[in-house]
């Protein structure tokens, strides 16, 4: 049980008490604005809804997102983040063999091993980018019976904007497909609107006999309203897999909080738009700026962060991690991802006067090693 | 997906807006007195943590628990509520049969089945209270793979002060066993000092061969602290089971507000003194008033709630509901749970005003019934 992600700004500064470090992160990937205010106000109104059981499986925001997506609320599942989701997958699903793309966010395999299944890995390609009928034709002649795809991509940040050979490939096969756009909300589509943006067709509409009835979508929304603390996932599939996933939920595992600040956020369109913005400037600004750093490789990304590569001047993740840890700088080693190796690292998007702390900080140690 | 539980205060004054209704709730099990003053405090000062990752894995609150019980950290886990440390428990032994006395708790059926597993019911006896030797000889003399047992018993109320047999019976066969002891604190015991009361004699120290080693408690920290928005329950075991729950576990599954209440709940020693007395004060009043309602049969409990039967005087829990909620009270209908028939209901005990609110109702409806 060794804990391999970002985010933990409580070691920094922990002791036994339960307080958050001074530093900047950069290692979790959460919108630069924070929590809109007005769902930071509800939860200093609405403290005392603590002695309330949340209601039960979330029923009024399934709806309500159900709603807004323009689905049946029968299609939609709410979780204790999107990590719930993600092992109600595993558990509902049981598959057998599961193929999950390299690199990709490790708890896939943690939560299907947990869940008893063998983890195949699609090697990653130079670049991180390539044409999904590759992975497509893989899925086809491959033995697995479930299929996992992250986009936009964690760690690398690639987006593809048409997801549609993996749907098919899923829909030859008979097998189940999760599909984790946690961080769709970044790429500037409309996370509420996917028909008219024609990311995600709604496949979910027709039967057993439509092409998308074994997919199931998750999207957090802990990262792109800056709420990791309460923890809050939505998921969309066939109403018999949400059926099925449901049955394998505790009925309170999402909390009062989160039921009522997923409720809040969906009004907030102009917040995420904003943030969108932001994320889009301040992601060239730091692209431009690691890529200005001499033995540094950055990858063109279009979520919220960068993979950042250190091989030609030598300096590994795990070294960058400590020496900006002393600068008060917390950053994502990458090289536990499945398919990268101790050179890759990941930093978040956040706010000016931060990505430029991050720069200087980083062209310090890159010179040091140098030299 | 049938919800079939208390507490659910939404449905009751609903509508699309999530707001809980203005009613009397004696469906769910929780402490009269409300959250700690404390606790409701640090909610609203501590808001802003919602932009941070939970402490993965809890650590800080695991050690603080352990330290307090008096147990390595390894033993103790904590979960989003008491409900994911039983399914954690069904998903990481994987009983092929597991055992649970009637009447129990639902849940532990349904994530059982959730898990695969088949359930056998152990049949309830007349009063419900009976000797643990009877239970123990059933586990030994069937197939289970499994046991479950919930201490106080929700929903009869019934206390066994001493759980040994089943711990041995449990021993001698080598299988796991769920002790939910989720009612533990409102019996008077010291919830944090088991090995001076005797109730748990701590079994986890000496390996694979003590009598324990196969024993899981799960403590909910949702009723006694009056935070069931918030979903916080504690686990305590042998090192080896305590790390396979913890590996299938979701790393952020019990959120940031839940860990800092929980690490607070800890000093609330006198809180808890408190409030244990003002329920045995007004159980006792309850069910005094219980008794003297013809055709009302009222049973005794060690808990903060009563379980009652219409049966003589022919009230169904569901025609009690009905009637009550017209009255802006809230019970339980406790005829879904397996073992007990549609004449049986439980009522939380609450403080004096509402419980004479309650009796008088219930005096009501018992006189309408009989003309």
């Amino acid at each position: 049980m060794v804990y391999q992600h970002g985010g933990n700004v409580w070691i920094a500064d922990g002791g036994g008490e339960l307080a958050p470090g001074k530093v900047f992160d950069f290692s979790a990937n959460i919108n630069p604005l924070g929590p809109p205010p007005a769902v930071l106000g509800l939860l200093r109104k609405k403290a005392g809804y603590v002695r309330f059981y949340p209601e039960p499986h979330a029923l009024t925001l399934r709806a309500a997102c159900a709603e807004k997506l323009g689905v049946s609320p029968g299609q939609v599942i709410a979780g204790n983040g999107a990590s719930e989701l993600i092992s109600l997958f595993f558990w509902a699903a049981r598959p057998r063999r599961v193929l999950i793309p390299a690199p990709a966010y490790s708890d896939y395999a943690r939560a299907a091993r947990a869940a008893g299944s063998r983890v195949d890995f699609f090697p990653p390609r130079e670049g991180f980018a390539y044409p999904l009928e590759l992975l497509a034709r893989e899925v086809l002649r491959s033995r697995c019976d479930a299929l996992v795809f992250c986009n936009p991509n964690n760690p690398t940040g690639v987006f593809w904007d048409d997801v549609t050979p993996l749907i098919e490939a899923a829909a030859e096969k008979g097998i189940p497909f999760l599909l984790d756009a946690s961080f769709f909300p970044f790429t500037g589509l409309d996370w509420l609107n996917w028909q008219e943006k024609n990311f995600f067709p709604l496949f979910w509409g027709s039967g057993a006999g439509s092409k998308g009835f074994h997919l199931f979508v998750v999207i957090s929304l802990t990262k792109i309203f800056a709420l990791p603390g309460l923890r809050l996932g939505i998921g969309i599939g066939p109403p018999a897999l949400i059926e099925r996933l449901a049955a394998a939920q505790d009925p309170w595992s999402v909390n009062v909080f989160a039921q009522l600040a997923g409720l809040a956020c969906l009004d907030e369109k102009d917040y995420v738009t904003k943030a969108v913005a932001l994320v889009e400037k301040e992601r060239e600004y730091l692209r431009r700026g690691l890529q200005k750093i001499a033995g540094l490789r950055v990858f063109p990304s279009r979520a919220n962060f960068l993979l950042a590569e250190g091989r030609l001047a030598g300096v590994s993740g795990a070294e960058l991690v400590a020496a900006l840890a002393k600068r008060g700088l917390l950053i994502r080693d990458a090289g536990n991802f499945k398919g990268l190796d101790e050179f890759y690292f990941r930093l978040a998007v956040r706010r000016r006067a931060e990505n430029r702390r991050l720069l200087k900080a980083l062209k310090e140690v890159f010179m040091e090693k140098r030299g």
